[in-house]
């Protein structure tokens, strides 16, 4: 059974940026790449082809949603996400963790939140009438589909992932927020994230030995510890000291504190093994993220911005509702390569918003998806061929306008 | 300027039934063909790329749809129909008249309409309060995306299609309902209809000598009667007469006497002009309306149908949403070439559905267009080689069992 493994090609000096590749089983990752999400095992509105052809070499789904449909059984019966969706690369699948708290508690994800200015909308929990209740073994939920009692534990979680058959899996871990205190975020790193962390490995070892006929799944473990310095590097510690293929470094992280977390958490992890950022595609996020240490992100931002109408560009993101594109023959990004751009006008897409047309939300997304995978691409090169600070200036200081 | 023009390639004997070929300024179409409708110039959730590997020839959008929104200037400043929405092959647009009708009016069309067992919900005129009135210079009507009046004559419905520059336009025509008497269907078409056809016909020439750089627009003139044998056989010999690039059969028609009809009508319409039949694609209207001389058809049918779940067999429709579907991990249709037959089975499908998944309509309408697309070019096939009612009685005895 071939490991997932890590290879580094090229390094930034004196940062903890890199290039690199990810082997799988089912194909290579080059490092740093932007993962596309697909979360219910379909990235949405658009084929594995159109995916593909944006430049995406791997697909993320959720653990969570695809327990609750169609099943992780009827994936595995099918043969394993990439064949049940048509996916013939690379895999990673989400443990669930942020999803049966944060749709089970009522708060949204605290990763891009700001401390000043934060609308009390966005973070006050419970929201709703409280849906997931948390104990030391694990997560009991109701179902946002049907109401229906559910439990996970990291064992559970490790089950799911498994019958999906991604390449990439995570441990279960407890979300927190920001609004959490110093000593709930330590108790659940500890008591909580850890253990299940753990948990979660010895589960996939057992399910290894169980099936050594199937592709390797790898395990990737979960940092937690919001904004503290002494509790993300005692993390970094703990996960280093342990057989994870990979981590993922999750929780509650102020939008300007990013790269500094990052940093703490990467210059304990070992460097022979790739990290995963959850859930960020702001491109200032990404060059943070990437210039301390971060291998592949995820988000679902690219389609669900376009869905709405917003789209990529050099100054930054429009929305092609805007009256001024009404007879605007040019495509929405002058030069981009993607087929959106190649074959059609803001003019044309505007009327498909306007007149409501599903394929609309397949071209937009098409066009998102290849401008930030695109954008991580060029990152790449930047480390490689060391111009990535002069790259990240010029590039950001034009978006950010 | 080159003028849209049909030949005859074979004659079944004994029969109206031929294969041929219309020349247009944006290609040729192998006739009998289904043309794939884009109402608002785009076939639902498709690419062109799309659309055209479902073996499609021609997309036909629509007049009223496109004069309301985005507006017939906007896609003649963009180039055209075609360029405004990507596709390189001969394009139609039908003239608002069905329409203006039916959407104002508030009754359905009638076409499929059964007399006995008829539900009284599809025809009781106006089920709605009215938002369109009949004289015999034109229609008004008020707008259903924000209730403005507009009003549509002959040459405001020409002026509209040549502005959008379709291939093949369609002359303006009043609808009528298998519910109007003998006297109104009488009056409609003499008073109305017929006159209406000429000034459509007077209007485009005009257009074509004040845009002689233009590409040549062809119009159709439609023809009305319902159900009435001398009504049909009179305005067929009035089409005849004039200068028709082809003939639309349109109107209301009970669906046991389409191949009747559909013969009186072509028995007298010159041989040498391409036929079309408005808005149908069920299996048995299709081979009786070749059988009886007509070239080409159109119809939302495939991809509406396919957006709520039905897929085409060769034992007729079946609903994807079906419970025996949830472990199928068979293609729609065993042996079918489509890319959604290639790729995807029943049970990804199913999930694709019960999640509300954009891609769902995609595969779903591709699987659909290609049936009836590649039905027709098996019916064009049969007559090629002789094998035409054959091929028909086995045809329909399977899908209709």
């Amino acid at each position: 059974m071939k490991k997932v493994s890590y290879e580094v090609k090229t390094r930034l000096s004196g940062t903890l940026a890199r290039t690199g590749v990810i082997h799988t089983p089912h194909g290579d990752i080059q490092t740093p790449a932007f993962i596309v999400v697909g979360t219910k095992a379909s990235v949405k509105s658009l084929t594995p082809e159109q995916v593909s052809s944006s430049g995406a070499q791997a697909v993320l789904a959720n653990g969570y949603h695809l327990y609750l449909q169609p099943g992780h059984e009827l994936i595995e019966k099918s043969g394993g996400l990439g064949k049940f969706m048509h996916w013939q690369g690379p895999t990673f699948t989400d443990s669930g963790g942020f999803q049966v708290l944060s749709l089970g508690s009522g708060f949204k994800k605290t990763l891009s939140m700001e401390i000043e200015g934060v609308s009390p909308d966005d973070v006050i929990a419970p929201r709703k009438e409280r849906q997931a209740w948390v104990d030391n073994d694990g997560v009991t939920f109701k179902s946002y589909l049907d109401g229906s009692m559910h439990r996970f534990t990291p064992e559970q979680s490790i089950q799911i992932q498994h019958g999906i058959g991604a390449d990439i899996c995570f441990a279960f871990d407890e979300l927190t927020s920001l609004m959490d205190s110093y000593t709930y975020q330590a108790e659940s790193m500890r008591v909580r994230t850890q253990p299940w962390a753990e948990r979660s490995l010895h589960e996939m070892q057992r399910l290894r030995k169980l099936h050594p006929e199937r592709p390797y799944q790898a395990v990737f473990g979960v940092l937690q510890g919001a904004n503290y310095e002494d509790l993300r590097r005692e993390t970094a510690q703990w996960m280093a000291d342990r057989e994870f293929d990979g981590y993922g470094i999750g929780g509650a992280i102020e939008k300007e504190r990013l790269g500094e977390i990052v940093q703490w958490c990467n210059e304990i992890l070992p460097e022979d093994r790739p990290k995963h950022m959850l859930g960020i595609s702001e491109p200032d996020d990404m060059f943070a993220a990437v210039e301390h240490g971060v291998d592949t992100f995820d988000c679902v931002s690219p389609t669900r911005v376009g869905r709405n109408g917003a789209f990529y560009t050099f100054e930054g993101r429009k929305n092609i509702r805007g009256n001024m594109y009404k007879e605007d023959f040019t495509p929405l990004l002058e030069g981009c390569q993607c087929y959106t751009c190649q074959n059609y006008t803001k003019a044309y897409i505007q009327h498909l918003f306007r007149a409501k047309e599903l394929l609309a939300n397949t071209l937009m997304s098409i066009h998102n998806e290849c401008f930030i995978v695109g954008l991580v691409d060029q990152l790449r090169a930047s480390i490689e061929d060391g111009t990535f600070y002069a790259f990240r200036d010029d590039w950001l200081a034009r978006y950010y306008q």
